[in-house]
C-alpha cells in the first residue's frame, strides 16, 4: 500500500518527547530540585556574582524560568501575561535572536527583583505551564513536548552551575562558609592501582542515534550519528587521583615548561598557578575547599577542578595522553550509566569503593570505573561540529553550535550533574583555562 | 613659681570633646541615623557593589562598627571580646597600620556575614561602647572623647557614602527602582538671575583654629590655621543650575576640546561623556535618576554629579573660573551654616526658594545662597597639606594626609551630608573624574 | 646470524636529507633569498614592530641565523666562537629549552645591533656553516643534514613572516608607502562561476609518509601517517573571491550575529570589524592595502586577510562550510604542486587566468584551481596532534606540538610562501582572530 | 590731552623679542644643537619608541620643525610650500586647534619618512625661516619675534626630551649601549654635610614680571606676577645625594607604607619598585644606567630619576618635606643662574665640587648649591594656574594651561637643560609617577 502523503510526517525535531502526564511530573521534579538545592541558602547568598562566569543563584532561578516563558508561553499561550516586561531583558543569557539582554558581567549588580520576587516569578510561570500542560491537545503536546524537554534539560544544566557557582561564591569569602555542614566525608585511603583497558582499531559509529524513535532526548550537538576510524587505544580503568596529582606537583609539575602547552605555560606564569583551583597549602599540608568547607586533600579521591592545561600537562608527565571524545564514547558503551551524581548528595567526587579493587580486570576486559559522575573528564577533542551537523532552527539553534571554537569536550558528568541528565553521547565543553566545574581526567594511551 | 610637673598637660590632640552624657547621646543619634537610613531597603540591596568606589551597605554598617571596635574597644577595654576575629580583616578599609584587609573591589563578593549578623555585630559593639561610656572615669573620658568623636564623624561620612552608593546601586538596575517612592519633588521654575559678590584682597587667616578651646571638632587636614594672601575676587551668589548647564551642552560643551583640560578631554572621549552622570536623554528631553526614581531635569535646581573636569569646563565656557578653597572659606564666614542637608530628607538638591530672589543684593553686599548643603562645590584647589600640617599619630594619621595627591577640594556639604557634620573649614576631596557624589559648582572670577 | 652492530642504524629522525653539495646550494639559495627580499628596504624599515605578532625585519634576519648557531654550530663545532654572547638571549623566539629570551613584544625597542651588525652576524654564521658543510665527513653530514634542513625550512617560514610583517609595518604608516612601486597589478574582470567537485566516503590515509625513504622533509606535526574515515563531500573548484565577499558584506554580513560563532561576533563588536583587514572604504569604493600600495578591490581576485571567524561566517552565509584538513588533503592529491608562490614576485593573490574558465569540469571530475599558493585556506579543523604523534626530542620538539591549542589549520601556502617549502600534508596554524597573513577560503559542503 | 588712538599700543604679547640678526643667530644655535646631539647616533636609534612618553628622535627632529612650519611659515609666508602635506598630521603632538594628529603611542611604528628625509625636512624649513628672517620688515619682525622665540624655547624643551628619551631607548636594550663612550665620570667621595638656610615669613611677589620690558622671554604659565604669603621656612643648601637615598632604602624605605602617599604606595606594590628608576642591584652593589653606560652608584652625586612619590616619601623619612614652588623661587633669587647644564656635556648630575664644602654657611646666610642644573627639583606644589592667569590665544594657548591637573611643579633645570632655557620663575611639571627625566629633590622644613 502506498504511503499516505497526508499522514503527519515523522517529527522533524531531533528531540524525543513523552506523554503529557509524565512530562508534567518531570517538570515538577526538575523545577522542584532547583528550589530544593537553595534551601540551605541565606537571602544574601543568592545575590553575589564573583566573576563573569559565575552567575548569582537568583539569576539562575529566574533565567531558567525565562526560558519556559520565552520559548513556550509567549509563543504558544496567547493569553499569557508576563509578570514584568523587564524580566525578558534581565534574564536572557545569550540568545541574540530572543532580543536585547543585560550584560553578563553585571548580574551581581541587580538587587531587585528580590529573591522572593524571583520565587513569585517562578510560581507565575509554573502556574501557566501547568495550565498549558493539563489543557493541551495531543497534537499541541506533540509540538510542545520537545520544547518542554529542552527546557528541563536546560534547567538541569543550570542546576549544575548553581552548585559550582555557589561553591565559588562561598569559597572567596574569607569566612570560608560551608554550603551545608552535614555533608559526609570519605575516608582517606589508598586508591587501587591503575589498570589499562584496551580497545581495537576500526570504523565506529559515534554520536546520538536520532533515527531511533525510542532513543530519548539529546542536544543537537550530539548528532548526526556518523562514522569515525579509531586506531587501537587503551584507557585507564579509573580517574586520576589527588594522590597521583600530588606526585606530579612534587616532581615540579608547575615549574617545568616542557610539560605544558605554550598557552598553558603562559597561564601558569601569569596566574602563578602552583596547585589546582580550590587547593591551598598550610604548613606542608594541602587543603581543598568543598561545599562542606575546607578539608585536607584525600589522596584516594579523584582530582578535580583541573583546567585542560593542567590535565594535559599531567598526562604528558605520566607518559600518557588524554583520550579523544570518540575513544571515550566507544569505551563507555559497555558501562552502566551509574555513578556519583548530584542525586547522591555528596557534592564532591568520591574515592572508588573498597570492592572496586577486587574487580580490577586484566587488560582489555574492563570494567572501567567512574566513567559517569564524580568529575567531567577532559578529552583532547576540540569542540567541533560532527560531520553533517545542523543546529536547531531559530533562537534555540544558539544553544550549542555557536560555541564551537576554542573549547574542549568533556564527557561523563560529575557529582553536580543529575543522573537523568547525562548520556553516553553527551558533549560538555569548556575553555581550556576554566576550572570552576568539577573537572578531572582519565588517562589514555596508544596501544603498544 | 616653677611649673607643676604633675599637672595634666594641655590636651595633645587637636580634637575637642564633650562630656560623657552628651557624647553618649550623640553616639546614639549618629548610630541610630545609620540604621534609620536603611529602613526602606531590602536585604538584597545591602549586598551589592557596582564599582570599586561603591561599597555595599552591609559593609558600611560593619566598617563603621569596626572603627569603634579597633580604635577604642580593643585598645581601651581589656575585657572586650570580638564577636568574630575575621571581621577585623573583612571590615578594615585602608588602615594599613591596623593590619591586613580584604580587597576593596571584592566587598560585593561577600554574602556572609548576613545582614542580620551585621546588625548583631553593631549591637555587640554598641553594648560595649555604652558600657564603656557609662563607666569611664573623667580622666578616661578625657582621653576617649576625641576618639569617640572621630568615630562619629567617620560614621557620618559613611552615612553620606551610603546615600550615594545606594543611589548608584539602584541606578544601574534596569528596573530603576527608587530608594523611596514618597520623596517630594521641587516645582520646576526659573532660577533667579546670578549676581556677583565681591571680596577684597588681603592676608587672611585660613583653616580651623584649634587653639580655641571652644572650637569643637575638626579633622587634622583643616589645621593649622595659617595666613594666605588673596587677590580680590568675586563669587556667584548661587550655584550653577541645570538650566545653565543645559545651555553649555547645547552650545557644544562636550564637543569642544578647547573648553577642557587635556585629561578631561581624554575622559570625554574615552568614556563618551555627553551629559552629566545620572542624566539620560529620551525623545529630546533630559531625565535624571534620583533616589526618588527617574525624573525630568528641573532647570532651576542646582546641577549635580559633575566631575571636576565638567565643572572646570563649564566655568571656562561661562568666562569664569572655579573658586580656590581659600576664597570659598573667606566668603563663607558671614553665611549662616544652614541649607539642604540630609536632615531635610530631600536626598536631592533643591532650587532656591521663591523669596531668595528678592534678597539678591548689589555686588559686594551678599548674601550668598546655597553655600551649605545641596551639592559639594568643586574648587580649583588641589588637595594639599596646609603649611605646618601634621597628621595625627598612629593609624588615625592615615585618615587624611596620605590622600594628598591628585585630588581636588570640595566645600560646603551636600543634601547627603549631616548638618552636624559640616564646618566652614571642612575639606572634602575627590579625584577629578569622580561624579557619583552630589557635586556641583559655584562660579568665581577675578575682580574687574 | 647476529645483527652487525657496525651497520648504520636506520635514520632515527623523520627528516630526510640530501648530500652535502646540494645542501650547501640549498643553504645559499634560501639564505640569499632572505636578503634579496630586503633589498628595497630602508634601514629604518628593519627596526619597527607594530604589534606583538609582527617582528622587526632585523629580528627575523638575526633569529634565523641564531637558529643555525644554536642548534648546529654551538653543538657540533667545538671551535665556534659566537660574535656576541648576548645575541643568544636577544634572538631566541620561544625555545624555552634553549635558555632565557628577550620579550617578544619588545623586539621593536632594540635599536642595536644595527642592521649592518646583523648582516655581519649573518656572514659570521654563514662562514662557519660553509666551513662545516665543506669539511664534514659523510657520517657527520648524515647527522647534520636533518638539522640544516629544518633550519632552512625554518628560515623559509620566517621569509613568509617577513613579507607579511613588512606589509603590516608599511600599512600603518599614514604615508602608505609601497614595499615596491613596480609590482604588477592584475586586470579586474569577472571570476569564473564556482563549480563543485565531489569525493567519495571511505577510510583514507592522512599525513606524511615518513616510512618512505624518498619522501623528503616534513615537520613532525604532519606525522604519523594514519587512517581517517571521511563521509563523502564536495569542494569548490576555486577560492572565494573579493566579489563574492563584497556580496556578503552588502547582505549585512558584519551585522547579523546569527552568521557568526559567538567568539567571532564578540570580536566583530569589540573591534568594530566592518570589512576585511587591510580594506578601507573611500567614497563608496573599497580599497585594499597591498605591498604595491593602496589599490581598488579587484572582484575577481581571491579574498585575503580574513580571520577564521570571517571565513566561517562567510561559509555559513553561503550555505556551505569550511573543509576539514583531511578533506583538503585528500582533494589535493591529484593537483600539481604549482601556483602563485612568492617565487612569482606578485606578493599578492592573483585572479584565475582566462584559460582556467574553459577548464572548469563537471562535478567530480576536477580540476581544482588555486589549491596551492595565493592564500592559505582556513579549514574547520582545530590544530590537534595526529593519532600517535610524537614531537621531536629536545628544544626542536617545541617547534609545533606545544601550540596545539586554540588554533585552526590552514592548508596550501600563499603568495608569500616559497614553492620549495610547501607540501600537500603541510599544516599551518593560526588563532581564529588573526588575519595579517595571506589567508582566505575555499568552500566545502556535504555531498547531497 | 586725549590719548592718540593712532599711537602703537604696548606690545600685547608677554613674549619679549630681540632684533632680527641676533634672533637668526639664536635660531641657528638652537637648531644646530639639536643636530649636534644626534651625531653619535645610528640611524636605527632614531626610530624607536619604548613607551608612550618616549618619542623617537626622528619624531623630535620633525616635530620641532613642524612647529615653525605651522605657527610661522604657513601663517606668515604666503608663498611657502610644504615639503609633504602629510607631515602636518604626522608631526603635530597635541595641538588640537592645529588639526588632527597621529597617535602619540604609535610614533615608533613609522619607518618613513626616513632619517635623511627628516633632515631634508629640517633643511627645507630652515631655508624658509632664514629667508623670512632676512627679508622681514621691522614691523613684521616685531610680530614674528615672539613666535620665533617660543619656537626656539619649544625646541630646547624637546632637546631635553631627546636626551632623556634616548637614555630610555638605550637602557632597555639588553646590550646596554652607551650614547657616548667618552663621557667623564665624577670621582666617588663623601658629600659635604647638609646645612639649612632660613627665610622669613612675609608677602612675596611670585612669578615672571612681564611688565618689565627688559625681562626677556617667559611662558604664559609663569605669569602674572602676583603676591603670596609665605610662613618662614628653611631650605637645604644642596640636593639629596645617592648616599642619603641608599640610607633610606636600607632603612626599609620601599617596605614601609606609612612613609608613602596612598597613591605612591599603590605604585610601589603594583610596579614592585625597590630602588630608583635606572638603578639595578648586582651582588650587593647598586649600579645605575647613564648615557655613558652602566656605572656603580656614586654616593656623593645627587640622586636622580625619582618619581614624586619617592621624593615625597624620602622627605617624610628624613623628617622634612618638599619645598613649595614659591619657597623655591624666593630662595633662588640670590643665587647665580649657573650649574651643571647640558652645555657642560656631562649628561649626568655631578657631585658638589670640593671647594663647595668650605663655603657652607651658617643657617640663614646661604649660599644654596645646585639650585640650577643637575636635576629638576620636585616641589610639593600642584601645577595650578597663578591668580589671574590667562593662556595665550589660539593653538599656542594649548602649550601649558590645559595640563593644569594632576601634575606637580619642578624647578631649576637639569643636566639635560640648556642654560639659556632656564629661569628662576620657570615651571616644569610632570605626573607624580614619572621618573624618566633627571628629577631629584632638595629638602625643606618649617622654621623651628
Amino acid at each position: 500500500m502506498a504511503a499516505n502523503p497526508a499522514a503527519p510526517a515523522a517529527t522533524p525535531t531531533k528531540i524525543r518527547h513523552s506523554d503529557a502526564a509524565s512530562l508534567s511530573e518531570q517538570y515538577d521534579a526538575v523545577r522542584g530540585f532547583t528550589e530544593e538545592f537553595c534551601e540551605p541558602l541565606n537571602t544574601e547568598d543568592y545575590v553575589v556574582q564573583t566573576v563573569e562566569n559565575v552567575s548569582p543563584t537568583k539569576w539562575h532561578l529566574a533565567h531558567t524560568t525565562w526560558f519556559f516563558e520565552t520559548f513556550i508561553l509567549k509563543d504558544h499561550v496567547s493569553s499569557y501575561e508576563p509578570l514584568n516586561e523587564t524580566y525578558a531583558y534581565l534574564f536572557n543569557s545569550y540568545y541574540i535572536q530572543a532580543g536585547e539582554r543585560h550584560c553578563r558581567d553585571r548580574r551581581g549588580y541587580i538587587s531587585r527583583p528580590t529573591v522572593s520576587e524571583v520565587y513569585a516569578y517562578r510560581a507565575h510561570v509554573d502556574d501557566a505551564m501547568h495550565a498549558l500542560m493539563s489543557s493541551a491537545s495531543g497534537k499541541q503536546m506533540h509540538e510542545l513536548a520537545p520544547l518542554i524537554e529542552i527546557g528541563l534539560h536546560h534547567e538541569q544544566q543550570h542546576q549544575e552551575l548553581m552548585v559550582t557557582d555557589m561553591k565559588h561564591v562561598l569559597s572567596v569569602n574569607p569566612l570560608r562558609p560551608a554550603y551545608r555542614d552535614d555533608l559526609t566525608r570519605a575516608e582517606s585511603r589508598e586508591a587501587p592501582a591503575l589498570q589499562w583497558v584496551g580497545f581495537d582499531e576500526g570504523v565506529y559509529e559515534i554520536g546520538f542515534d536520532d533515527e531511533d524513535p525510542d532513543a530519548g532526548f539529546c542536544y543537537d550537538n550530539e548528532t548526526p550519528r556518523h562514522r569515525e576510524f579509531l586506531e587501537s587505544f587503551q584507557l585507564a580503568n579509573r580517574l586520576v587521583t589527588c594522590g597521583e596529582y600530588l606526585e606530579f606537583m612534587r616532581d615540579g609539575g608547575y615549574e617545568r615548561p616542557e610539560l605544558w602547552l605554550s598557552a598553558g605555560w603562559a597561564m601558569v606564569q601569569e596566574k602563578e598557578w602552583t596547585e589546582p583551583f580550590y587547593w591551598e597549602a598550610h604548613d606542608d599540608q594541602y587543603y581543598l575547599y568543598t561545599l562542606g568547607g575546607l578539608r585536607e586533600v584525600n589522596p584516594a579521591e579523584p582530582v578535580s577542578h583541573l583546567s585542560y592545561y593542567e590535565a594535559e600537562a599531567f598526562a604528558r608527565w605520566a607518559d600518557a595522553r588524554l583520550p579523544t571524545e570518540a575513544e571515550w564514547e566507544i569505551a563507555s558503551r559497555g558501562v552502566p550509566l551509574e555513578g556519583n551524581f548530584v542525586d547522591e548528595g555528596h557534592f564532591h567526587p568520591q574515592p572508588l569503593p573498597e570492592d572496586a579493587e577486587g574487580a580490577v580486570p586484566e587488560l582489555g576486559d574492563g570494567p572501567l570505573h567512574q566513567m559517569f559522575g564524580d568529575v567531567w573528564e577532559w578529552t583532547r577533542s576540540h569542540y567541533s561540529p560532527y560531520p553533517g551537523y545542523e543546529p536547531l532552527p531559530g533562537a534555540l539553534g544558539e544553544y550549542n553550535g555557536k560555541f564551537m571554537c576554542g573549547q574542549f569536550v568533556l564527557r561523563g558528568g560529575s557529582c553536580a550533574t543529575s543522573r537523568s541528565h547525562i548520556r553516553r553521547t553527551y558533549r560538555n565543553f569548556f575553555h581550556p583555562d576554566e576550572a570552576w566545574q568539577f573537572m578531572g581526567l582519565r588517562l589514555a594511551r596508544d596501544a603498544g
